[in-house]
């Protein structure tokens, strides 16, 4: 038994790894919330924030984990009764038209095989079919986690605005803010849903909205009922650095450093470097002789890649067994893909030895689970990885 | 200026100074939510959090802050316009109400002066007349972190049941849970609400429903929309350690430790100290010849007591002068009270040394700010304490 | 039973309260202590430790705590044989003295009665009578951590300049350096021996060595057997930022906060906070009745208050009493001095409610304990407080 | 470039890389080291400290790193001239002989090629020659850092027993402790130096002599000077669990923290997890068509290997690269192994993955640094690891 030593190797696409000057700055003394030097912190972090979500225009901050986020981008902007466009792309985009359909949205539902991300052209049919203007929003998964698939939204969003419908664009970017190139205001998105627990390199517990003028307008008349989650006196706070009730300052404290780390590498460098990353991890998936789950090239996710195990393989077996013997948790296989498949996370601070280390385990443990692979995966993306 | 150096005295009513060991203990990495270290975390910690809130049935944990705890109190048990009573002991209840009101629930708000606690009368009163059951609920705040007044929940409870009316008693513990003695099985509370970064001592981030068999019942009828809050899947997932989204690990860490702090001196002591000191406080006001807010000598607040300046004085001035000469926070008068009160917190981590530091701010400052007090309220304070 | 919650008050006189930043900055990874980015670091702290001493010259940075540093400034610039003056102002002038004697060398001890620092008039003296210029070096503690008294370096050396004597001059700065006005250069001090666990406001383990031109002229020829203490092999190693063996890298991250630290205050700030929380001090050890050891006002330490207690009590037990029931640490009466004295300290990061706290806890300690006190002496130091 | 992201990978042989509840334990606020929760602490550090050493002798705890552990050492237990029998066995024991020259002890140092371990027949000879006893002690570094070759230390007190000769036996074993076995006491050694920063996982700056009955009568007449290394005192006050002079009691915190992570381990299977470490990466070297440069397979590493470069080839060179794109650090060739070798730390906090992620670094940095190797180290350490 060796692994009680040594780093654990948390490589599930999220909570990610959070560097230790995050965990420090997390464990400073805990500040009050009303005064001048939180304000300070306030307006410094409600302002940098923006260029991650690619956004000039307000993002706000809830003190709770992303499936808030979630209902908050719904209930700031929707009213009983509303019909809402979503996507089957995999676990996460069921659990949230789950969720509108709770909260007493009407949901448009348009089903998919968990390997492909949001078809645009179906975006077009279905605005280009809503003469009556009765959808009132689109949802969408930018990057499921649960499929390592990511969805084109650029393309979804020159569906929507071809079809000249007024729908509002509600993205999800839980597992690739931070991560994989996404521009909330380039790409028209009204609603940009993320947490902290990913790209952002934080512990859960704080998620966001970014939030474009029609969707600041839809909130006016918006009637779903809300409180905790509501926009208005949150952006009436912000504007002098503080909160309509207790903010979570010490995660505060940690996303000014995680924000420090990440523009300290420049975006662009964050993201080139998930994509080769996940560029290196495919290249060892296929030397195994295995399949990546996502289908479509232009959808390869940059935050993790899901592996398909033999038919008769128990992926959550192997992924014991990796726990076990080289003290490695990696990503199961949800709802309908529970046992299929295996999701590999290569986000947040993370880096070529890292990946190594981890790519190494996988081909170990599917070795000494019996799974019949070719042992040249980490090979395969080690050459890739000094080649590029 | 010699503010710079040493340690910043927090002394507003919460969130409060957070032990080096609490602190510490959030530092550790994030594990995997889904794995089997989490699973054992997860249960112990459902476990240890009941005998804090002085119960032997759930306690729904939330990665959110107390004002979600409120809401999640509200949307579990109530339906769309049904009626609870609440009571204007101030600013959060204040708030408490009108979220409720935000919601779409009728809400009898009894006024009060703010510095008196709910009153059971009224209670008993207001039941009795409502022959027909209209009222659903009747909710208090426990400690009013605004006033220092800390309602008589048993004698609200006394006052239910003698009416025999079936409305749940929902409780707002905020300020109070982990400082003053608090029952929730005894006293019959339906739902008590709470926060982590007061008597626990934690940062903010975490907040929590203690559940009755009765809210439970109730909560299968309730028709408030929720998804977020909803106590079905979490006590689901609960069962086995997990949470049915991510949970903010790192505060779960904070928990633990907090727990084992306050278990290792033991409620009974925890309670008493904060009574001791509470009362040394009100030694040192009167010494000064200032007058305490709360009117009521049995609804004196363990956690903080608000102090009343002199006529012509605004009491955020002298704090502004507290905090730019001794590098100590206050808590500002809210609402109605603004400039009218400060607040002195003396809740938490907290001994009589700091306590001490604490007063010599003060009465410092109000010298300085030219307040006409007599300057014996620390030598009044230190001769409490000494004796008792 | 109180003392369990909340902060221990540390005022022995060093180890200090270590801010939270520095032992949050210590909690960094350990690097490679030959690599580029240590070579950074070094030569910024060799650097930047300077203008604490006051020096533009070489300081020696040791992986070692206080005592070692005494060790170092001995061997490297004296021989078998050689004569030294010191001065019994306390118990580690003693401790100093001593040790000068078991590494061979003849020391010539003048007697004090550890409520005065050395007396310049004596060295003048004991120079002018040594025509042979048998005395290599004088050695004086800056301020005795055991008494509160410091010593007048600069009347020190006129002394000796007046005499004309080329004697080395040594100086103990252990519990002076960072807290009271200190000038190695401007002073003519030969070595300036250091340590991190006081004004520093680190956790033990670092000590120093500033050396003059004159004092690295003596180390060429002086004949001390010396291998960790050898200052030629660190000055060479020290050019690239690096050290001849293994640094204890931590606590150099935490050198460069607390140096931070102190720079953002200010050198000049920070030696006239000290000074006030001396006199803040001393007015309430008048006030409760007793009597400052230190005899002599030019000598008031910055750092420390030494407090006599009336006959027939035993300060220890005084001490047991305030640690037991209000968990603060304050020293004790050391070699002759045991169970006549206690010492507060109020050096390092340290703030005027904490000295307000410490003096309640010292004031309830002594009432509790019997002693025959004025229970005046907060409220005397508040007063001095609020008006200077 | 992409290494900015992420863990860097520490993988010299010393420091090493340090568990995070190490790092957080050293961060607690440090305690007054005269007062009863300190002696609870020194005497149970002082008991705990001893199998880590196998002993159950005393062992000294100085708060400085190593190279004053050698010098205590020698100082404690010879007088000037006394003659010592040391070994080049590669760069520390020729620093350890010349040590000894400069604190006045005659060494007589047997020549070595810096690829093997001190020769038992060598110490047989030596001592069979010296009938009249001159020689005092034989020295030998157990685990040399500069080349990974392992001394026979068992071997060695045979060969002294077998002469009938009456040597100290001083041993170094600060790149062993704690990763390789190692008896103090079954072993018969005398002084067992050791430091903090290897194998027991903590920052540098603690070191350790591990004194036998023999050695301690030796220091009763043992005539080098010495005042901080000095056993007597040090003996005497941690009688109590308190330190003659202040200790670096936040290196402690961690000491305590190392200890209970290495016996929860079990030492057997800490002893067990750095031989099958060191036995992958000698087959990773050789698959890479390199050599390592011990010879002698009983005198292989299990803290490090250190790899001989092909001619022409600067190994220097190849760690900068591995440095800048890959960020870890290697230990250099040092003395005369300078740019001919580069050594692989894998003792300490070590695991699988980390080892696969450190072998997978050197692979892909000596292919782009141009070195001829066969890619397939890490398949073939992965390969053992699997099947072991």
């Amino acid at each position: 038994m060796t692994y009680a030593a040594g780093r654990h190797f948390l490589q599930i696409p999220g909570p990610t790894n959070v560097p230790d000057s995050v965990l420090r700055a997390m464990s400073a003394a805990t500040i009050d919330h009303r005064g001048p030097e939180f304000a300070e912190l306030g307006l410094e972090l409600l302002r940098d924030i923006r260029p991650v979500f690619g956004t000039t225009g307000p993002v706000v901050l809830y003190p709770a984990t992303g499936t808030g986020a979630w209902e908050a981008a719904l209930v700031n902007t929707l009213s009983p009764g509303d019909r809402v466009l979503c996507f089957e792309t995999g676990h996460f985009a069921t659990l949230w038209q789950e969720m509108a359909r709770g909260l007493g949205l009407e949901v448009d539902f348009v089903p998919g095989d968990w390997r492909h991300g949001a078809n645009p052209e179906v975006v077009a049919e279905k605005l280009a079919a809503d003469r009556a203007y009765t959808i009132k929003a689109v949802c969408v998964v930018h990057n499921e986690t649960s499929t390592g698939v990511t969805s084109r939204i650029p393309e979804v969003r020159a569906a929507m605005d071809a079809a000249g419908h007024p729908a509002l664009l509600l993205v999800d970017t839980i597992s690739s803010l931070g991560s994989i190139d996404y521009r909330h205001d380039e790409w028209g998105v009204d609603v940009t849903v993320s947490g902290s627990q990913k790209g952002l390199m934080l512990p859960p517990g704080l998620s966001f909205n970014a939030i474009s003028e029609k969707a600041l307008a839809a909130a006016e008349t918006a009637r779903l009922p809300r409180s905790f989650w509501d926009w208005k006196p949150m952006l009436a706070a912000n504007q002098r650095g503080f909160f309509p009730y207790t903010p979570n300052t010490n995660l505060l404290y940690g996303l000014k450093e995680a924000l420090r780390l990440l523009y300290a590498e420049g975006l662009p460098n964050v993201f080139a470097r998930h994509a080769r990353h996940a560029a290196a991890t495919r290249a060892a998936v296929r030397a195994w002789g295995l399949e990546v789950l996502c289908l479509d090239e232009r959808e390869y996710s940059g935050s993790l890649t899901a592996v398909l195990v033999p038919d008769g393989v128990d992926a959550d077996k192997v992924r014991a067994l990796i726990l076990d013997r080289f003290d490695m948790s990696l990503g199961a296989g949800l709802g309908k893909l529970a046992g299929r498949i295996f999701r590999i996370g290569h986000l947040g601070a993370f880096n070529d030895l890292t990946l190594a280390g981890t790519l190494s385990g996988v081909q170990m443990g599917l070795t000494l689970a019996g799974v019949p692979i070719e042992p040249r995966g980490v090979a395969a993306a080690l050459e890739y990885l000094q080649d590029n």
